[in-house]
């Protein structure tokens, strides 16, 4: 949990990262960029971003300048050049080996995404503990064993893991992740792992968001 | 976008609202009490769930006082009351009634997910477009075309919308939804959907969380 909500902005070198708040809103930026891209706007200015985000052009012309995007008075940013800035920002600028356990429903749905290709995510080994599932094969990739997680990723240096497996499953899993070198998860399963300070995670509770949007219904209705 | 970063707290009729920042920190109080009452702990005080979540004991007991559930100096908070408030606060101690729409690989580990029941959110009815899945059953529910939105949201008086299509079906079928008088869409298009303001609209982009954890590893080395 700590490193989901750690620090904010802090110096690293002689570089000012940013806060995880501001990360999270570059990657909103990026999405909306990537759709005015594929619109063919090749221009844009800090007021569009605003509104696309429904922030304030000042905090986006702050939150671009914190990357060194400076745009121009009167002409704005080019498109392509922000994309550029951000995606290095966030450190998706660069390739990071993937692994996915668990190919179940969920396993296969986020193969099929191609989000994570996308961004760089590259999955380059599946895991299950399904006998019958062992040794097929999805997308060119050979299902291994879970007992095979250590050399598996030693051998092809993944460096982040994702977690589709049941609750129960999910810590055992984890830890043998961690021993295994990975540097991030990814986890899907409603549980709240314990993993060492020095890897990244990350969880997507499902749950945790439809509750959110019950909160946020109740209010609409109330208002 | 705007329902998802709406006001802070803000005043309904004699009711203070909580703020979405602290709703989502009691959707993480919540899924920490229900581990402790797995746990067979009948009790807990406001530094033990502080330490789960990594936010301060006073962070702790102004959130749960805010809520109305003051616990007792030196023996803490019944867990099952709390549990029992937290619910009512975030409005998921009654059922919503929810259909799921793509009847994929991720519509159906959405299906398989237990947590959906848990949290009162009822799927009442499936929708997907492929004619060789209309009309077939899933846990005992029907599968019916998109175009039957409108007709079986009005009569089943559901209320919530799960998106599971691809991108390119999303705005079209949330239009659909919201002229069927849905409340509130969960998305996992990835893609920005246009809706009314007095929709509810929580989008699962899991490219965003990918991101976060690639910035999240990036600290992690330099620091």
């Amino acid at each position: 949990m700590s490193r989901e909500r750690s620090a904010a902005q802090t110096h690293v070198g002689t570089e000012t990262r940013l806060s995880p708040a501001s990360a999270a809103r570059f990657s909103l930026y990026l999405r909306c960029l990537e759709e005015f891209q594929n619109q063919q706007l090749r221009k844009i200015s800090s007021s569009q971003l605003g509104e696309a985000l429904r922030v304030t052009d000042a905090q986006v012309r702050k939150d671009l300048a914190s990357i060194g995007s400076l745009g121009q008075p009167g002409i704005g940013y080019l498109t392509s050049d922000l994309i550029t800035a951000i995606r290095q920002a966030l450190g998706i600028d660069r390739h990071w080996k993937t692994v996915l356990v668990g190919i179940g429903n969920l396993g296969r749905a986020l193969l099929g995404y191609q989000g994570f290709q996308k961004r760089g995510f590259k999955i380059v080994a599946l895991f299950d503990n399904n006998p019958t599932q062992i040794g097929k094969e999805f997308q060119s990739l050979i299902i291994h064993p879970i007992s095979a997680i250590h050399s598996v990723i030693t051998e092809s240096g993944a460096e982040i893991g994702v977690i589709a497996v049941p609750s129960e499953a999910a810590q055992s899993v984890a830890d043998q992740l961690v021993d295994a070198g990975i540097k991030g998860l990814l986890n899907f399963a409603p549980t709240m792992l314990r993993i060492p300070k020095n890897v990244g995670l990350k969880t997507v509770d499902l749950t945790v968001q439809l509750e959110q949007l019950a909160f946020l219904i109740q209010g609409i209705e109330l208002s």
